[in-house]
């Protein structure tokens, strides 16, 4: 699994075939034998985890609990809501059979076709149906709500066009289903969850988003409402990275679930969803890496600290390591992840490179003449500046140095942002900045008509309509109609 | 969701019937839409997660590292190995299209059928294939050996008839997949993780499992070694727990997986596998609860300490929350979870009768004469002994006695399963005894046919040959061949 350490694509040379490069090289993820699947690399999958881990307990904190539904839904669930199955029962894995056997010559197997079902099961594209079916179950009176479920798991959508983390057929998310007695209740709840994956997109992946409702089109497929949060590459593209819906009660009425309220009264119940997928890898890659590779936030990197000790011989190394010891335990203590990198078949040059391609936060190289200065060479990812330290209190200046470099990667992510945020009101304006990339804040007049124009003419679509921003009166650059408020309009990923 | 507290069966009564009631009474899990699936509900699931956490970072200690793998796996994958092939390509779920369409008519969805895939795929009934067909991309030198990667994902095996938790089509597991230079280490590797999974059985599900090898016939489909961990229920069946596969070459050949040896000699890897699922959950039910419902060993209990106030008025529940903080605020500042019911919605017998149900270990009753009076009733689950004892000190005294339910759950269980562990020489005795459950060490002659006449005459299988018994000279009690060593004959789950 050695990473080849050949030159990376260059940014400005070539965006995605950077993006494509730098997730081979870092050791994140591959092509699986399966088309449009993915194979998430051990490097990978640990970023995963320390993103599943926080939002977990985000969650839990929120009294959410988790549970786990079934993987395949029967056909007729999908068709029981009818926006949902529109947007959902297209592109999707199908089980049409339960059987193999071997074929008659014996040249291999095949599907036995005495051994079809009666009706065909569908790969969740995600879980709303099979999911409010057994809500159905377990509601019945107020005093059962709110029931608040979540689940971390495998979904697929049948892409056409795919690409690591961003699209793939099958991925990894969590979906979590939620059930109220009132309208305002669920409202509340969904976005309640919206601030919860913006406060772990700022906070923990240090990405500025902006959080807002998307427009009728763009809603997920049964919602009254879609918000998002959207998030700048470094093309200038949005990257929609979680969504959260106000689902009103259009589940509720397919699958029939209904509540006694306090007046003994059936009701329907009012619902809502969220989810946040491993595209969030993507995210965090486009938003900080550089062309040496990738630049993680410290909260969220595997390896937070690497020490390389660089000695001539056996004997030099032990010293080093007799030096290192109590800062690797410093450290450790105060649950930072340190990889003491001693291994005598890799050069330090490789290993530079190869903790560099990684996106590893701090680095630490300690040499004979360090010890015999009593100093320690530190470097930091995010800015690649390097200076020498005396080796004493050299633990602590780290764990401030942790701190600093989460904060300077969300600083400079959001001056980035903030600097490609347009207040535009001409469409040609609009068309010839928009090659560029960048957010537009535009009036928009409301209808599906000019979003339609926008999208075909531009490429670029309706994120959102961005909270907390002054409705202006203006005039739709498009229509030319009268407009109450500005959202934001960008191509995307 | 409130639990219907009606009667459970008694196991004396109907052992099958008690299982699958408590699960419903419990709140673990209940069956799904989908044939054969289960949903596993937010208290079943909790239980999952503590014993998820804690392999997690056993595995991880030993240097096993996760990574995920498509759930899709082609089909002519399953063909490469011929073993594995015979053992897993038969009863499994088909992928044979791509897309859904309206039916012309609108009356609903159906398969799109020019939306056909060139070759079928299989949701994985278990990874070797796809692993190891990744595996081939990996490995190049005895630098990248060993490998060792785990994931926790969903299976599927088409299961005819199926049981919440211990067979159902669709299960949630981890599956580690490790590769090596030699013979020896796989070897080892495939032992040591066994022992990993004793150790867990045994030390935090209070669950004492014999060690042991797998007879030839009960071998995973591919594998040269099986090795199990065998419980015994509180119905003297067996139960397989978990299991740990020595694969030698047979994957490595299956799928070109070389190494450049240290003289630069292409050699083929040697391969292990090793799996636990949620089966451990039938498994923690059987060994230990009762007619009253679930029994937990603390250590996996989602809720390890209840505290419940009896008062009369609101006036007399703020004395007693009072009180009852400073305990709740010690128990949790030592990591132990503590749930304080004072919803004023139930009556506290019936509060009672569902922590009892659902296995908490300590439950702590706090009424206004413990308050007079400077005491506090302590309920232990596992003997359902209560005693008062002084309010001052409880919270050190709760932490010693959920250590000592944890011991005693297992020395009970250990207890229980050595009173039916029989040696046995004679095949009439055994044919007579088997009928009441229980472990027969035998003599075996080590043929296929003798195990099968066993099977067919009594439907119990030989379950391993245990390690570290004393290999003896005797008689295969069925065939009357000589045989050198004893094996474990059980019914089994």
């Amino acid at each position: 699994m050695m990473v080849e350490l050949k030159e990376l694509t260059k940014r400005a040379d070539n965006y995605s075939q950077w993006y494509n490069d730098l997730i081979v090289k870092a050791d994140l993820a591959e092509q699986a034998a399966v088309r449009g699947c993915m194979v998430i690399k051990p490097y990978g999958y640990a970023i995963w985890e320390k993103m599943q881990h926080q939002l977990d307990s985000m969650f839990k904190e929120t009294g959410v609990q988790n549970a786990y539904f079934p993987l395949l839904i029967p056909k007729s669930f999908l068709s029981r809501e009818a926006e949902h199955v529109e947007g959902f029962a297209k592109e999707c894995a199908v089980v049409t059979h339960y059987r193999l056997r071997s074929k008659e010559d014996k040249s291999g197997i095949e599907v036995d076709p005495t051994a079809k079902l009666d009706e065909e099961l569908i790969i969740r594209p995600t879980s709303e149906t099979i999911i409010w079916n057994t809500y159905k179950n377990w509601i019945h009176s107020w005093r059962d709500l709110p029931l608040m479920c979540n689940q971390w798991c495998n979904v697929m959508r049948w892409e056409m066009r795919t690409r690591p983390f961003l699209r793939t057929s099958e991925f990894l998310w969590q979906e979590g289903h939620t059930a109220h007695a009132t309208k305002e209740e669920a409202e509340k709840e969904a976005q309640m969850m919206l601030h919860v994956y913006a406060d772990f997109a700022e906070n923990w992946m240090s990405m500025p988003v902006v959080q807002g409702v998307k427009s009728e089109t763009e809603r997920f497929a049964g919602a009254l409402n879609t918000y998002t949060i959207e998030a700048m590459m470094q093309d200038g593209k949005a990257l929609q990275s979680g969504t959260s819906h106000f689902l009103g009660q259009n589940f509720a009425k397919a699958f029939d679930v209904t509540y006694l309220n306090k007046e003994n009264k059936p009701e329907y119940v009012w619902a809502t969803s969220w989810g946040v997928s491993t595209r969030l890898i993507g995210a965090l890659i486009m938003t900080h890496s550089d062309d040496n590779g990738l630049v993680l936030p410290p909260k969220l990197a595997p390896i937070q600290v690497v020490i390389i000790p660089i000695s001539k011989g056996s004997d030099g190394l032990a010293k080093i390591s007799e030096k290192a010891a109590p800062i690797i335990r410093q450290l450790r203590e105060s649950g930072i992840s340190v990889k003491y990198d001693d291994a005598e078949n890799k050069r330090p040059g490789y290993k530079f490179a190869d903790y560099e391609v990684k996106g590893v936060p701090v680095r630490l190289v300690l040499g004979a003449r360090d010890i015999e200065n009593g100093t320690i060479e530190v470097m930091r990812r995010d800015t690649l500046e390097k200076e020498t330290r005396p080796i004493e209190g050299i633990a602590d200046y780290v764990k401030s140095l942790l701190d600093e470099i989460q904060k300077n990667m969300f600083d400079k992510a959001k001056s980035f942002r903030d600097a490609h945020i347009y207040e535009c009101d001409d469409y040609a304006e609009f068309k010839e900045k928009i090659k560029d990339g960048g957010f537009f804040l535009c009036h928009w007049d409301g209808t599906a008509e000019t979003e339609a124009k926008i999208k075909e003419e531009t490429q670029a679509t309706i994120r959102c309509e961005p909270f907390g921003y002054e409705p202006t009166n203006g005039i739709d650059m498009v229509s030319g109609k009268p407009a109450s408020k500005r959202v934001i309009i960008a191509r995307s990923y």
